[in-house]
């Protein structure tokens, strides 16, 4: 496991504020480890709505059904997050350990076990003993506070190298509101695998549907657009609640996501993912670059999607960033095996301002030591142009490092 | 780059004998290094049948549009093969090329232009001065040998770490015929991408659409059931020649792909093919381990096939293997994310004859010491059953090493 902090890590930490309505605080529960706090529990103002994304795995883990579940009526009291066993291929014993879980928590808080909401990161295929959550929680009622988030933000890392905090104010109509943010990344507790967790949060009045729809639209071009490895946990889990106690200073329940009291927290909110989106591709396992991948003239804007993960997920293409090469052989490779409408002979590729090759073939004026010059840097932007039509999009990833492969590897040398 | 031979080498390289209508030879060309023979050139009996499958990539090579234009016709006068320059991202100047080497092919072994096979390997985006051919394969001409073929698979060998080569002699109704194969595996050629090209020979007289089906069929279970890290190269090129001289010696022509005659050299052809294709997996770059990925009880063969990729290529199994960790949960998530039907609770997963998983949880008899001493072999298998149905596949690959990230990725360190 790696000790040092990502060289990509952001300058500097940012400073939340209380957000009204949200209180929590951390505790040992004795999941795994013995000795450190290894639960974060957060209690919300009643009325708080939510809204949820998760995995896209046909596998998911158990907390990711209960999740889903959960959303359909979009009502919150609690979260509940927890390392060191992550409840998934836990078969019945998984599901009975969800609604444990939620049954101790809800008497804990003094809300209803249908607005208890979990995740869970740490070791697969161990039955996750929930009674154990019992004397935490109860401890963890005692001593709820509404600030440092920092705490928060600290308690759901595993592997992470830094923590991952961001946080907006807005105004929403003429009242302004915060939104607050934690995430933790792609990192490992052994012998597992990556996990992707994000809880946002804010005290804005917004009905469950709104929010729903805000955050689905947001994530398309923020988390969705992230890849690291390309290998999709079973536990991947973004909620967003909204306490509503902005309501208290004047602000009005939006229940229409065309609102036009919406529009400045459409964009903050969006923002605010993108942060944390990119806090997570800083913080990938061995990252030393951060990658993002412009494509244009696409078909489509799904097709300009498929070809940038095409080019991220590319073991070539970001073993050759690690390596400080402008390789854009590699990229037309990854470009031709997407399987979406493309003409060799139309691409333009460019790293950076740099056009390395142009209309199939290498740009007769491309400067080889500018573009050398150019790969030293620690965030690399590569563009495809396909020159067929007017889809884009954008993505983020790292590139491939021997730390990685020791990172996921090195268990048992 | 390597120059070790890869410890999953086959331990011994088997004797090819003579296929009656092919003649070779190497020569230097100076394509792009001096003082090393970097062409392949072979000359095939009058009425040579060919039959060939490439690359899937939709940016291919520019030999390789001239193959599939050629293959149209089924007809094989020469093969010219050469390193250094790939031909691939080069526009019209590439199309240039080709057609240039078919022509000094053509003049130097008295066939039709039209007739002459090429593939390239090597730098690409580097346009590929066919002129320094001529020389070349007119020196060639002059030195054409029925034998050694270890010759000719060391000619187009790249950063392979040992020649790939296998042969069969199998009757043809009650004729004997030989097959003798060669092929490169998935090598570098700094800056450039992994290659994958194969070359298959018979004295078998078989009609060029029965050859055709004879190949689309073999490739589904033993080329295109490979993958060393997902990336599909520009230049994936596998051809058969027929040269039909066992017609001298009594054998009939085959016409029809369900002539009984050609019963067994169906077989022995699959078998080939498995053999070169097991091969390339074991040459792998960096590779330390084989792994043969089953996978069972899929709703389809399609739907298994994709399942096995999924696992094959995640790059957190693969580092788990390379770490001889049998991580099943990372099992589970190239499982959940494969996007295919698969059922959590009815999982099985299984190292060698070891069960780990089974019916969604950890199997209780599942004995860590042992599987942890089966996970030092170098061939690992790795079966999966999804208990829905009886589709099935088997995929080859090699595990993900710090290895392969410093051949593609320490150019400039």
């Amino acid at each position: 496991m790696s000790t040092t902090v990502s060289p990509l890590a952001p300058k500097s930490v940012p400073e939340l504020k209380p957000v009204p309505g949200v209180t929590f605080t951390t505790v040992a529960a004795g999941i795994r480890y013995k000795g450190r706090t290894d639960v974060l529990a957060m209690a919300f103002e009643p009325g708080t709505t939510v809204a949820g994304v998760t995995t896209r795995s046909l596998c998911p883990s158990a907390p990711v059904e209960w999740c889903r579940e959960l959303l359909k009526k979009g009502k919150a009291g609690a979260l509940v997050v927890n390392s060191g066993n992550a409840n998934a291929f836990t078969g019945m014993k998984g599901r009975e350990a969800t609604s444990l879980t939620a049954d101790l928590a809800a008497q804990a808080f003094g809300c209803k076990p249908t607005e208890v909401f979990l995740a869970s990161t740490g070791v697969i295929g161990e039955p996750l003993d929930a009674n154990k959550f019992e004397a935490a929680l109860t401890e963890a009622a005692g001593q709820l506070v509404d600030w440092p988030w920092l705490d928060a933000a600290r308690a759901i890392m595993t592997t992470d190298t830094f923590p991952k905090l961001a946080t907006a104010t807005v105004l929403l109509g003429d009242v302004p509101v915060t939104i607050n943010g934690i995430a933790k990344g792609a990192g490992m507790i052994a012998p597992d695998m990556a996990t992707m967790l994000s809880f946002v949060f804010t005290d804005a009045p917004i009905a469950a549907d709104v929010l729903q729809k805000l955050l689905s639209k947001g994530v398309k071009t923020t988390f969705n657009a992230v890849t690291i490895d390309g290998d999709t946990s079973t536990s991947d889990t973004l909620l967003l609640f909204a306490t509503g106690t902005a309501k208290e200073r004047g602000a009005k329940t939006v229940k229409n996501i065309d609102d036009p009291a919406l529009k400045a927290f459409k964009r903050a909110l969006t923002e605010l993912l993108a942060d944390l989106a990119e806090q997570v591709a800083r913080d990938g396992e061995g990252a030393r670059k951060l990658v993002r991948i412009t494509v244009t003239g696409a078909v489509s804007n799904k097709s300009a999607r498929r070809i940038a993960m095409s080019i991220a997920n590319s073991p070539l293409v970001k073993t050759a960033v690690a390596g400080e090469d402008a390789n854009w052989g590699r990229v037309v490779m990854a470009v031709g095996k997407a399987g979406e409408p493309a003409d060799r002979d139309l691409l333009s590729i460019s790293f950076g301002d740099i056009r390395v090759a142009h209309e199939g073939a290498r740009d007769p004026d491309y400067d080889e030591t500018a573009v050398s010059d150019y790969m030293k840097n620690d965030v690399i932007d590569l563009t495809v142009d396909l020159g067929l039509g007017r889809g884009t999009d954008r993505v983020l990833t790292c590139d491939l490092t021997k730390e990685y492969v020791a990172i996921n590897g090195d268990y048992r040398s």
